[in-house]
């Protein structure tokens, strides 16, 4: 392999496992010309699905790995450290830590991608915990948040490092200058929230590498009043999926109400098409791809209930991290940017 | 007054005050015949908005109670009870312990409402800390969501009596038998989630009054599978305003485009028709009036950015409080139903 851009894909997570997987790849070797992927899964089921899609063209640019391990939705974190590290996701690590790709990107089970990238990459020096985290869209651009479930308990000092990361999370999705920086919070006076929190809004006062636009509350995600919200990872994982749910249901609404009146339904129809065009701007599908930041390499965990839409949307997130070098990023950020992180 | 129906209103609330206040009052009085309400505010105002609607035959039952206090949303807690019990907030929470009124309707300071309303109505016995709860839309009917903000660290025990208040207030809502209960978290699985989360779901589970169906995720208030969810403040107010806002997103987005594409304008104008029918189904104004629960009264809090609209919704979810008795429900669930709260 030669081309400027290779990633690895585990095949097998998520809902749907390959055949959301393999349909996502052709999609995206057809569109990147200079893109190589390595496929990995169980080798008779891919080879199948890729002679489905009938592009033998397209066979030279991607590899498949043969593993029949996998890594299911129930197995816990430990025992995918001990026991799976031969699985299609901790061989497309392996991959990644031998430098043979430039991201991983799975829909598999969260906690065994954190602890099996942690345990294969590695964690950045000086990064005390991993976070992951999302660009969403927001009136004017997009915002990235986290943690959204890496971490339950967080300090203070994890909230900066994530800030730190955050930062440069968000400086391959948006082209700005000065990111602004604010901590999710119940309210925007500074006598609310939690001790941590409020301990942390010192810190990221104090910060001279932060430009910090204080407390904001769940709605202020998605105006785009800032660039990066920062939250332990049970609050960004409930901002995030409550925000989700309310787009599934909006949806689910429409229908309904389309069915009911068949003097519109003629107009009807037509919105409706509209409307999923419009739903496309703001749904996970789109905004599909949280990255692991704070391992030392791109790790890319693509929703569970990924459609091969969604899917393609995390590779292309997975693009622009291995393109804009961001794990490399987020190490000289965390070694050089200000400093030691204070400890506790 | 000697009708079925008396609500005390705070009229100096929110970010359009009485001006969204007045015109739903004259609305609520017309749909509701029985109905009665004590407007509480400066009187010169609310009587020249009162006379801009042209509604003199509804003033027999529309009584102003004139007071020139008003608490800011800048006004914190202790100073509301120490020297505002003379607000429009004030007195119409006092007219409330009176018996002069079933309900009192404010869309002013969450903080000075929650405390005023504990000072001046008192704490039901047996009440560890009173919750901010409301009625959320799903996919199949509503889901009662609590505590939304007025309680940010919170133990097992207080999650167990949230779950117990809950239950009472989405009977008003939801004519089932059998509600289902929940606690929000980060996954499904038992081991996950903070320490108290995990305590609240042994205790959840021992408890004979709750159904208990186990841990929900974000998206999982919005699809109708529980009808209670649980939390504790500072994740409920997240997952709550994190669902507007990407309504409020949704909205904005659909304006967008339709600006961008001249060709689709004329179906792109009927679409906008549809969306926002269906927003509404959805939308904060429609689901719009908390309930404090916990406290000797029925207590609603409406948004703060209430529009005349948003505020009857909340006008209406107090008339719904009220007939049901919730305030009185919920003090007998708590000293009767299953025995006392186990103590920390």
């Amino acid at each position: 392999m030669s081309s400027q851009l290779r990633l690895a894909v585990d095949a097998m997570g998520g809902d749907l496992g390959p055949r959301s997987v393999v349909p996502a790849c052709v999609r995206f070797l057809q569109r990147f010309p200079e893109a190589e992927l390595k496929l990995f899964g169980p080798r008779d089921l891919l080879t199948r699905l890729l002679e489905e899609q009938h592009k033998p063209s397209l066979s030279r640019r991607l590899q498949v790995v043969g593993c029949d391990q996998v890594i299911t939705q129930q197995c816990n974190p430990i025992q995918a450290v001990r026991r799976k590290r031969d699985s299609s996701m901790g061989r497309a690590l392996q991959a990644l830590a031998d430098g043979e790709v430039q991201a991983v990107v799975s829909s598999g089970n969260t906690g065994a991608l954190l602890a099996l990238s942690r345990s294969i990459l590695g964690t950045i020096d000086g990064v005390r915990r991993p976070a992951l985290g999302k660009s969403l869209p927001t009136e004017r651009g997009s915002c990235f948040l986290l943690d959204l479930g890496a971490n339950i308990d967080c300090s203070a000092e994890d909230l900066l490092q994530f800030a730190r990361m955050g930062i440069e999370a968000q400086r391959v999705h948006a082209n700005k200058c000065e990111l602004q920086v604010a901590l999710l919070n119940i309210g925007a006076e500074a006598h609310k929230g939690t001790e941590e929190i409020r301990r942390a809004a010192e810190l990221f006062e104090a910060d001279p590498g932060i430009h910090y636009a204080g407390f904001v509350e769940g709605h202020d995600i998605f105006t785009g009043c800032v660039d990066v919200v920062v939250c332990d990872g049970l609050l960004g994982n409930v901002a995030m999926k409550s925000a989700e749910g309310v787009i599934r249901l909006m949806g689910q609404k429409a229908f309904t109400i389309e069915k009911k009146t068949p003097f519109k339904r003629f107009f009807g129809q037509l919105a409706i098409k509209l409307l999923r065009k419009w739903r496309t701007q703001v749904e996970p599908a789109r905004y599909n791809g949280a990255s692991f930041l704070g391992v030392k390499g791109n790790v890319i965990k693509s929703h569970g209930g990924a459609s091969s839409e969604a899917f393609y949307r995390a590779m292309i997130t997975a693009k622009e991290c291995a393109d804009a070098d961001l794990a490399g990023r987020v190490g000289r950020a965390m070694s050089e940017m200000h400093g030691p992180v204070p400890h506790q």
